[in-house]
């Protein structure tokens, strides 16, 4: 495995340019009928600059060239095969091509291990070759590739003007060909910089890390986007994103958003992260531009490639038409998570600048409504002015082509504005059958436009949520000389190893095999430095030995039944009291009575025997009662299966779920990141002097990064944490007053 | 006054026909020159059924027609004068039109009403005219009317095919003629059913009322939208609408969605209310099915003219493409507090019959791929299969022009399947340049279909809501034989006037002019049935005589401060107690450490010193201390200036504002529409058998309707009311722990 890895990383570095450009390339399956794949692919590429070698024993000549009956049968050395022929037919070939020395193969046809046991066992043989022969395959099942500026295309549907597509930076690599290439086809219709497309098919050998490393250092890419619907090696990927999105952004787009499979999980947190919340998290930690379809990925693409980034978040709108004007402001205002944006406010300068250009009746302020009567001219003043305003990150111009003063030359006028400024400029503009032409000729004139309002929009939080990407890196870059001070941040291994021996320790000497309870789960957390309240665990059955070996045993003077239960607990132990319940076994606690608060010492023996009596095989955990102001936090834990651990936080409390009010991130994770979390959630204005009480912002950042450290340190052996609820309680800072943690199965086994 | 407005009514009944559909039209300002307004229009004219009379003292003829020097100089009667000269002009010729007697008239130039005071008093001379001579006016500064059946248009700018656009039974009203327009030219291009287009413009006499009216008897019209800024007689126009749309769809677009101008309020229904919350709550309780802009618009019009109404909210998808399947899932299944959708479960033989028309590896559950493999034939097979199960309520179907198997007949294979099926069928298509030809071939085949998944999943939830609008309706008329024997619903003038007397009776009463403190406004709700904790106020000075008036205070052993305040308490008081500042002027109280709860018999005294000694101008409030498990909410008023009083009831408690999880209707509310209020709340599910807490639904919609009443009597006397917050208590059911009324600035000053 070790050995078969370093060949791998090996045959990575050697780059991809014999696949995405090459210069003599095998067609196999050729074919002189327009109408089979074979057919069409070796049309389209005698009109790429590659040397081409049909291979098909049934013709002598294609098209005017050669055609042989195999690649063996060719003198030439090649860079490619593009196997077009049916799936049963292509392991014979592709031997050959293994024999033959050719270094890089397409395989088109489907019918491998989308398809079932028989397809996977033919796709199995293609991975058998290309071991033995070091051949690397895209495919199979895949549309190929196109590469505009070769005109290398082996793409065999329909998908837009292609003399539109080319001379961008943008790659493109998508595991669905239809997605993609529709995408591209519609896209292509408004102006679209494609610099390359790939499509990955069932990925038997080269994948998405592939491709994003190669394009991570090819100089025409600028950008690169991808449509994935798995990912083969989730950390690495991520880890690689982290590092190219330095340098060019990436946008993403997973399918299988809402699809949950929550059904095995039993925490709170795996039901939230049921809803794709590690996904989302993991993107925004590593760098990724997240989109939801392919009209967002191709939109936020043509504004990212086009545009400089904004300042800042504040947005002024410039339309002839109020109503228009407004219902831009209402979606820039429209509260965003992540990306929020907000109207600029214009100074009086400003606001009078325009005034003097424009008609008595325009409204001057935010949004600016230059009217029907607007001219060229005044477009062109109005964008001077607003743009020069220093209270200015990002212009959104609405125009509309029907006003009688407004001709084609408003193209040239909204053109040389975008040049002359720094900031971004979005276009809205619709003008009935005629809207594309015009998205296209803004678009030639290195203009970004959209149809639509809302996705116009859409563009401009890209554009934000970039810079916020870019900001975020620089204050990481500060943070590393804290990190030594503070020990949080980077886990380096050597405590990793630490925390690990003591979570299989705390494993080993559970009570009962592989079920902690609530009581040995906030054991585990003191150890950790996780503060929980003080309590006591007392055994179901009073006269049995407790083994559970743990530290605060010696604290209880057990003076058995006789004695009365009261005179279980340490003598110092603050009262009021909480009485719960104690076992893996009880969910929901609260729901069966088995939750009682504010117990006075006086109480607290009837209280117990009722208990016992209610709950006769139940073991007890008496609690001090810790008094709180803030909210309810829940901060979870769960194994991703495609990323590994990752924490959640969010609003806790009885209303997890409905409000769903959480963000995730992969772990460890930093401090800075840790930060960045508490700002995501809508009930972040706690964090900000919330009705004049100061929550411990510095103490709860801390406990995250510890957190995310444990749950790091215990990947395989914990697949599930609920902290729930986290309170910041007077003088004590943040407490853990529910914990819950739910083993591997493999830990199970072992405890 | 109230002439004036039986004049305007008798007026309004008689039809607008003459307007829309003329036979004898002047064009005043009627020009051989092609760039000019009246140019434009005239051309326009000669393609429309009607006799044209050109009026231009300068021409004696234009394109063949006639043309005389004023509209006094033409021999016959006129229906309709379409006055193109710029605005100085209009009310000489518009007084020449009232005396030749002609009953309609539309202004198209601007410069009126929206330029300022110069502009306002011109237009004040057209409502002047119109008044003397009874000719109604549409406009000023509008586009006019296009009625595409008789060819019929006065809109002088370009708007798309016009060929397309006719044969639909689609209403638009617009008040800004350019959203409407560009939204149409947009929509012509994948077919659009345009009956009548109104551009309104300043609304100087004609406005949304009269041709929301005319539209409703208009036989040809099946549907109407609209488009406005502001809404003249807000509650009549939704009363008409309430009933309108209970034979034809009404779909609304109301600009100015989170614009707040909620500097001014002081309570968290006001601050909430700022987001646009009433329009929302408004346009779903009289039946407007609300779009968010023009896009959307033309989507929903399209969807409901075309498609039948689903039974259910069960969506199934085939797609040959994989990933695009996956994707339209995460739109279906991605949460809506309105119109959820669910991914359909199809039945084992649907799936086995999809699987015997398939390839072997095609997907034949939801979402159904039939893969790139996919044949015309096939698709048509697996729609079959699919809208034949019972499961299944909607179908939306993704189809791709670039399979290899795939022709343009499949056009009409899904054509006919639509026709046979009773159930919706909605189509997401894309072939990049080709893509709005597709859709507007199947548009003219009787298929609606869109470019986007997000807008196609977006259209079902259009068909769903209108679907669940008529459900609605059909649950009330079984409501209104229970409405007497409840006393809920229908709020009858005479319980009105009574709670009116309550309220006016007890402004009177206030101890401060104007200011209700918590305890008086604790007294409204319990002398209107509405609970509130037991509880007494303690005077600041408590020698003071306290004259407030209430009954309450007859309980109130008042033997002074020697016998210490706690003697203040009734003998039976229940204890612990919770003891608050009181005043119109403590706005936060928590924060001010104005609040202390569980105060004991004992620790009374002391806490009632302490807060003497903190707020020594303040009266206290001791109220008994309510125990409770549901989570809070909020009830809260306010006067909206367009609309009137309107109710909002959300999750309340600290977090009011965080998750703004609040929904609204106006004043009063039937028991059905408080029903619906709570199931769009988030935090619905607390009343769905919650962790199993069982919360008193039946109590709280008593307590809304009841609330309601109150707020409807009241209007104009208070303005806003915040009863947060509100809570179920064990065994006593719904109370409000915190009150809050603030009076209106006419009652303050009455008061």
């Amino acid at each position: 495995m070790r050995v078969e890895g370093a060949r791998k990383k090996a045959a990575r570095t050697a780059g991809l340019e014999q696949l995405l450009n090459p210069h003599t390339v095998a067609v196999i399956g050729a074919s002189p009928k327009e109408d089979r794949i074979g057919g069409i692919i070796l049309k389209e590429l005698t009109r790429s600059h590659c040397l081409l070698y049909p291979v098909n024993p049934k013709y002598k000549a294609l098209r005017g060239l050669r055609c042989y009956p195999s690649v063996l049968d060719i003198p030439e050395r090649l860079d490619l095969a593009v196997i077009t022929i049916p799936a049963a037919g292509v392991p014979a070939v592709l031997e050959e091509c293994g024999r033959k020395r050719i270094p890089y193969a397409i395989v088109v046809a489907g019918g491998f291990g989308e398809t079932g046991e028989e397809g996977k066992r033919l796709q199995d043989q293609l991975v058998e070759i290309r071991h033995r022969y070091g051949i690397r395959i895209l495919g199979p099942n895949t549309l190929g590739v196109f590469f505009p500026e070769q005109s290398f295309d082996t793409i065999f549907v329909e998908h837009g003007d292609k003399s539109l597509a080319g001379g961008g930076g943008t790659a493109v690599i998508s595991q669905s060909g239809s997605v993609g290439i529709e995408a591209l086809g519609l896209a292509s219709n408004i102006g679209f910089g494609l610099r390359t497309f790939v499509g990955l098919g069932n990925k038997c050998d080269l994948d998405e890390l592939d491709f994003l490393r190669y394009f991570s250092e090819e100089p025409g890419t600028r950008l690169i986007a991808f449509y994935l619907e798995n990912i083969n090696e989730g950390r690495q990927f991520l880890e690689a994103c982290r590092i190219i999105s330095q340098n060019k952004p990436i946008v993403g787009l997973k399918a299988g958003r809402t699809a949950s499979g929550a059904s095995a999980v039993s925490s709170h947190t795996g039901r939230l992260a049921g809803m794709d919340l590690v996904v989302e998290g993991a993107f925004r930690q590593y760098g990724i531009l997240r989109v939801q379809d392919d009209e967002e990925l191709t939109d936020a693409c043509r504004a990212l490639e086009k545009c400089p980034l904004p300042k800042g978040n504040r947005v002024a709108v410039l339309s002839p038409a109020g109503g228009y004007g407004v219902i831009c402001a209402d979606y820039i205002e429209t509260p965003h998570p992540f990306t929020p944006l907000e109207m600029a406010r214009l100074l009086p300068e400003t606001e009078q600048r325009i005034c003097s250009v424009t008609l008595p009746f325009a409204s001057c302020h935010n949004p600016v409504d230059i009217t029907a009567s607007a001219s060229g001219e005044m477009y062109g003043q109005a964008m001077e002015a607003i743009l020069s305003d220093p209270g200015v990150d990002i212009l959104i111009c609405l125009v509309f082509w029907s006003p009688p003063g407004i001709e084609d030359n408003l193209l040239d006028i909204i053109a040389q504005r975008v040049q002359q400024t720094e900031k971004p400029v979005l276009i809205f503009t619709t003008y009935g059958p005629f809207t594309d032409r015009y998205l296209l000729e803004f678009w030639k004139r290195g203009v970004v436009g959209y149809s639509s309002i809302e996705r116009t929009v859409r563009a401009a939080r890209f554009l934000v949520e970039r810079r916020m990407q870019q900001k975020g890196r620089e204050s990481n870059q500060s943070e590393v000389s804290l990190k030594k001070e503070m020990s949080l941040g980077v886990f380096v291994e050597r405590s990793k190893r630490s925390v690990r021996r003591v979570v299989e320790r705390w494993i080993v000497n559970l009570r009962e095999a592989g079920q902690p309870d609530e009581y040995e789960a906030k054991e585990l957390l003191k150890r950790l430095g996780i503060p929980v309240p003080k309590g006591i665990r007392i055994p179901s059955d009073l006269s049995e030995d407790d083994d559970s070996g743990f530290a605060v045993k010696t604290d209880v003077v057990n003076s058995g039944v006789q004695a009365g239960m009261k005179s279980l607990l340490p003598k110092r132990f603050p009262f009021p009291v909480v009485v719960k319940v104690c076992g893996a076994t009880f969910l929901h606690k609260t729901e069966l009575g088995g939750v009682q608060v504010g117990i006075t010492k006086a109480e607290l023996e009837t209280v117990l025997a009722d208990f016992k009596n209610r709950f006769p095989t139940a073991s007890f955990l008496v609690e001090e009662q810790v008094k709180f102001l803030s909210p309810e936090l829940l901060l979870g834990g769960i194994e991703d299966p495609q990323f590994g651990m990752a924490l959640v936080l969010g609003a806790g409390g009885v209303l997890t779920e409905v409000y769903k009010d959480v963000t995730s991130r992969l772990c460890p994770i930093t401090h800075q990141e840790a930060k960045r979390m508490l700002t995501e959630l809508r009930i972040r204005p706690i964090f900000e002097g919330f009705r004049g009480l100061p929550f411990d912002r510095e103490g709860l950042v801390r406990l995250i990064t510890r957190f995310s450290e444990l749950l790091a340190a215990s990947e395989g052996l914990i697949s599930q944490v609920d902290l729930n609820p986290l309170v910041c309680a007077r003088e004590r800072g943040w407490v853990v007053l529910d914990a819950k943690v739910v083993l591997t199965e493999k830990a199970r086994r072992n405890s």
